[in-house]
């Protein structure tokens, strides 16, 4: 077996304190196995990180050899790293997890030996004895008989490398990477120490989401030689004779001040004993040089790659104990903290240890108290990541929520796709609603709702024109849903966003007494229903003249071709996407029966997509309705059954910064939030037998929450029967805050 | 006439000081031509510079378009203008004015108007209407209809561009440029103000010789938009069909930090009214964007285009009036002013305001108390540039050596061809001693002549391998000649060069006492004899074996091909270059007669070249022997009047930072110093009939050296009587001292 997941054994060797003590008597570590989705598009990736930190290192091995089985300048990538490729050019620092559109993956190091060269396409290398774990990765690489290993703080990562003897070499490489952007500055600050800039941006092709990255990085040997190399543009006539490295790569060999380019990079040789080991820091911030070398004074001043990696492991060891469960197998236990591990990934902190960080959309500079956190997928994360942390990291998801209040103070929007403080406008929809609103409803209230309000009043009612956030705004409040201007401007899709966002203000202008503003954006919630196609019995795209669009084929738009009206999918992963009107939806597909029938084909006849989330809740839509509740059960265990494993490819698709994790999570615990915004619970099986949510006393009111399950047979799938706070339970659908003054949830299975 | 010369109608539009009350009535600007040389490969061109300023301000034309007669990337090309090409694409910041490889000549300023387009291919211009004095330059871009004037500090340059009614572009290129290197940095500061770095060298091929330029751009009104453009790399498959901007120039409208690459710009954007004029200030440093921006504050703080270009003018009217000339015609006071402007161009100064500068070959920042003079193309200038500086502005040439003794304690090593920090190595020998050595036996005297005959010293006896200025020295100290080891390695050009510098160093060590020395320094200097092959009456390269190189042409080598043992030039051209023992050269040749006869055939047969150096002091031989003096006086006449005219080819070749035009400087007046090192001059006839020399009372004890010529006709070509200080003067070759001390030196011809 290639890959071996690292448990005991580095403990031991490392003495490392969180294995000494560990309240539960043994890691949680050993529970997480960062392979689980670095294939079949998870991309993910099982390098090194700290929980929600800005910094990962992770291995890059996708680009520079053909016998990689994917390459990322060969088609749509957005990973550094996969499973079965196989040609490793360097660690990259910085990178996103879960995403479908190429960003960041860059300042790439890479150890070698021999002769120096510094083109990918020869100095990369196999490899062999990967080992991951949290905040750990290593690999042997085979071409230079070099073992890398590396670790990370939240800002700052560190490779070690243990070398053969003879001449070695550390490379940077600033001239490639996952992002789309090129450009890059270098300083060599002394011996042992260089600067630097790179640009990133154009995430999901948006040609203006441009923003810079800063570096320190330093090595702890003195290296015998160093300098830079760029590649040099291609000459002609005369020009090219005269110059060797027209079109190559040029050592810089005596210049060592400032150097920039499209491709450009840093090399440092030693002399190298047997099994000597050098190691990397890199520090990086996103608001200047000076930043990222404080960063890396602060965090890893003083410290050896052991002690950052304890560190490491303990913060890890901390966060994943915030959930116990007992029961279960070795693999679900593995699926479930592994899970866990991918949704503590993103969001992540942007600001520097002094608290500076780039402003939303602008040049300025600012300063916060508390964490300013970036990566906002919330198309994806506001279905469930958010209503994770609120319950399980209050205080990370309150942060959260200041984070995108700030945005809307400083750029006058609150984020869609929010990228390292650009906009990126990707997907649609005004998802920052249900996020804001599930968070309040759900009782954390330490932000500023009257500005939150404005904030989402302004995105909900702003004519079209000068909306950012919905660009098709005018039709919407006019029409009451958006017509299909262009082939693929995806207006089905866009419409039901805003239906849900819509709902989900209605239910916080209620709470806060606005009930005008409630009832009007209720009202909008229910134009879902000028889609209904009575002819398909799904959601068919409606022309400017009010026609139906036609010829129409809801299946097109399967395994993600262009389809007219919906993004990402086809009509009946849309159709079902009504969770604030599901009796609604099934009055209009003509009652109960006729609704659960067709629900149930989707899955039967594999309309069901489990890798994007439209119909990400569909199975939950079952308990909606009375005696149908086994269906949810039956299709939950199945769906987690066959779509998330212990192996690469153990998540469906993109994981999307940790939606399809918390999917897992929240479903193999027993209950999930399936309509955004409003803060409530669907119940389903369990797979383990005890479950122990460690909560924040202070704001839940008590300091866990127990989910007990009775299971007469490990074939057990259906609830019998269930009990909240000792109580007996007959609803399928509780409120987030019966479950948590409940505070213990029992299920009987049959 | 496209061109015109500039003459007094500026003086009076702006009412220059200098024109007002200047001492001799009229200002010398009137007899500058700075179109002399831009043709013809002499390199020069008409930008707007202050006498030895690190800033020059170029017209930048050789790019672009296929209209243009030359194309920088097309054939080697070492201009930023060429006279006879026409497609405009900016002013370049900082160049080399008459030299023979690409450097520098980037920071390319460019106005435009309409749509904005980056692409130098779309948006150059044709133009008309130029103008050049000493500090300005103008031009009418025809495309655009906008007038474009400049004119610089020492160390910075302002850009006044008059524009029409509409939309109006500034843009500055730092992707293209005459250097061979690529890469730059750019930060927007503020609306109005851009910082940035760019990388520079590669000059003549040396790819190691590279070093930062550091800029400051301000305009002086609020653009309407502005932002950055870069080349994108160019994509493949699915990646290409996504990024819009693959392979093109992208136009970076949101982003406004730090941006780095190839092929990067700025542009602003401004809605200008007819007739309105944007001034655009640009600083640079080769320490920092700091001190760009110090020099850029200091130089041109609260003054506008016309206060800078009167200071400029005022210095051009300082430095050219030292030297005063009556008789003559209009064109050869022309030929000789703008031919002195020329030689005031380089060495120029490298440290800003506040005396930083990059230390030679070091990432060290240091700090001059006078000034750090860089651009020493020595194999050029030691031969008559520093003779002139010397008698005419002595504080500069004293503060040149003392440059150069910097540079050793640097780097360890005098320089060769120094570039801006960097020792680029081109061409050959040692050409720092005679420099120093002429310096100092003419009685320029403080500076530190132990540590200079240290330096001195050291590269004439190290041996080979360590000798970075002699690396063939370890056959030149045993066998007393350079044998020809690989085709082209120029040996015989080596070995004259070391021969003339080695005499040099005896002449100083016998001044200095070290009588050994200068015995051993002199007896190598001898070594000459090795070449001379009787065959064919010349010298000719010698083989390891020490048998003469063959089959031998001595006419091999014209028109620059490649010539074995000599560089750039045949046998012919180097025979004659044993200046310090014109005598023993005479007697190797059999006898006065003989060498008179072979001399003379040089020139009557086309084997005098007047664009090289190594025989350009050929004509003053015929003055060593007795009787022979007619044909320098002759030849001279001949070479002046036939190659240096008032037209754009009125340079010979390059103008080797003013090594060409000083030839005519000092042949114009009369005198010229031809054996390098050797404190004499060799006398002929003047073009003029009175010169006045200004010179400096405290260093020369008198404040004048007059050179008064008697001519019975203006076809007067051959001297008759000579007086010096009213002496009867009997001798062609007189020393330093005596013409000095002599004052006033008496031509009568007849």
């Amino acid at each position: 077996m290639k890959r071996i997941l690292l448990t005991y054994t580095l403990s031991v060797l490392f003495l490392l304190p969180a294995f000494a003590g560990g309240k539960e008597g043994t890691s949680l570590l050993k529970y997480v196995n960062p392979f689980i989705g670095t294939t079949n598009f998870g991309t993910t990736n099982p390098g090194a990180i700290c929980p929600n930190g800005m910094m990962s290192v992770v291995p890059f091995n996708v680009m520079g050899s053909e016998d990689n089985k994917y390459d990322k300048d060969a088609r749509w990538w957005s990973t550094p790293y996969e499973y079965h490729n196989c040609f490793f050019t360097g660690y990259s620092h910085v990178n996103l997890s879960g995403v479908g559109c190429p960003e960041l993956g860059s300042l790439l190091l890479m150890p070698t030996t021999g002769d120096l060269s510094v083109d990918y396409k020869e100095y990369g290398s196999r490899y062999k004895d990967e080992q991951a774990s949290p905040g750990y990765y290593s690999n042997f690489l085979t071409r230079y008989n070099v073992k890398t290993e590396v670790t990370a703080t939240s800002r700052t990562g560190v490779s070690r490398f243990t070398f053969p003897a003879g001449q070695s070499h550390v490379l940077l490489n600033l001239g490639e990477g996952l992002t789309n952007e090129t450009g890059a500055f270098l300083r060599q600050v002394s011996d042992t120490e260089f600067e630097g800039m790179k640009v990133l941006g154009t995430f999901c092709y948006n040609p203006q989401a441009v923003f810079p990255i800063y570096f320190v990085m330093r090595v702890n040997k003195q290296p015998s030689a160093s300098g830079y190399w760029k590649k040099q543009r291609p000459m002609t006539g005369v020009e090219a004779e005269w110059d060797l490295d027209n079109g190559r790569y040029k050592l810089y060999t005596r210049y060592h001040k400032e150097i920039a380019g499209d491709d450009i990079g840093a090399f440092l040789t030693f002399d190298t004993e047997e099994g000597e080991q050098i190691e990397v820091q890199m520090g990086v911030s996103f608001v200047s040089m000076e930043n990222a070398r404080l960063n890396l004074d602060k965090e890893q001043g003083g410290k050896n790659f052991n002690q950052v990696l304890a560190e490491a492991r303990t913060r890890w060891e901390d966060d994943l104990s915030r959930i116990l469960v007992e029961g279960g197998t070795e693999e679900q236990k593995t699926v479930f903290y592994t899970a866990l591990y991918h949704t503590l990934i993103h969001p992540n902190i942007l600001q520097d240890v002094n608290g500076q960080y780039p402003a939303m959309e602008s040049n300025e500079i600012l300063t916060t108290q508390g964490e300013r956190y970036t990566v906002f997928s919330l198309w994806d994360t506001y279905r469930n990541v958010h209503q994770l942390l609120t319950l399980v990291y209050p205080e990370r998801q309150l942060q959260m929520v200041r984070s995108m209040l700030d945005m809307y103070r400083e750029h006058g929007w609150l984020p869609k796709w929010e990228l390292y403080g650009r906009e990126t406008l990707t997907m649609e929809g005004d998802p920052s609603i249900p996020v804001i609103v599930d968070t309040w409803l759900k009782g954390l209230r330490d932000f500023d709702i009257d500005l939150a309000y404005e904030a989402m009043y302004k995105s909900a009612t702003l004519p079209g024109a000068k909306n950012l956030l919905r660009p098709d705004n005018d039709d919407y409040l006019s029409l009451g849903y958006v017509p299909l201007c262009e082939q693929y401007d995806n207006s089905v899709s866009h419409a039901l966003e805003y239906y849900i966002a819509d709902y989900s203000l209605s239910l916080l202008a209620d709470a806060l007494g606005k009930k005008e503003d409630a009832r009007l954006f209720y009202n909008r919630s229910l134009g879902y229903k000028h889609y209904y196609s009575k002819e398909f019995g799904t959601f068919r795209p409606i022309l400017p003249d009010g026609q139906f669009y036609s010829p129409f084929n809801p299946r097109q738009g399967e395994n993600f071709e262009p389809n007219p009206g919906f993004h990402e999918g086809c009509a009946w992963n849309y159709t079902f996407y009504v969770p604030h009107d599901v009796k609604g939806l099934a009055r209009l597909m003509g009652g109960q029966k006729l609704f659960i029938e067709k629900l149930q084909r989707v899955f039967d006849d594999g309309l069901y997509d489990p890798a994007n989330e439209p119909d990400i809740a569909y199975a939950h839509l079952f308990s909606y309705f009375k005696g149908e509740e086994w269906r949810t059960q039956k299709e939950i265990q199945r769906l987690l059954q066959k779509y998330f494993k212990n192996a690469p490819d153990g998540i469906p698709g993109n994981d999307d910064t940790g939606t399809m994790s918390t999917w897992a999570i929240f479903n193999m615990m027993g209950f999930y939030p399936d309509c955004p915004g409003a803060p409530y619970y669907t119940l389903s099986t369990p797979v383990f037998d005890r479950v122990v949510i460690r909560l924040d006393a202070k704001t839940w009111g008590r300091d866990r929450l127990v989910i007990e399950t009775e299971r007469p047979s490990s074939e057990s799938l259906y609830i019998r029967q269930m009990e909240l706070g000792g109580k007996k339970l007959s609803r399928y659908r509780i409120s987030h805050e019966e479950l948590v003054k409940g505070g213990t949830l029992k299920f009987i299975l049959r």
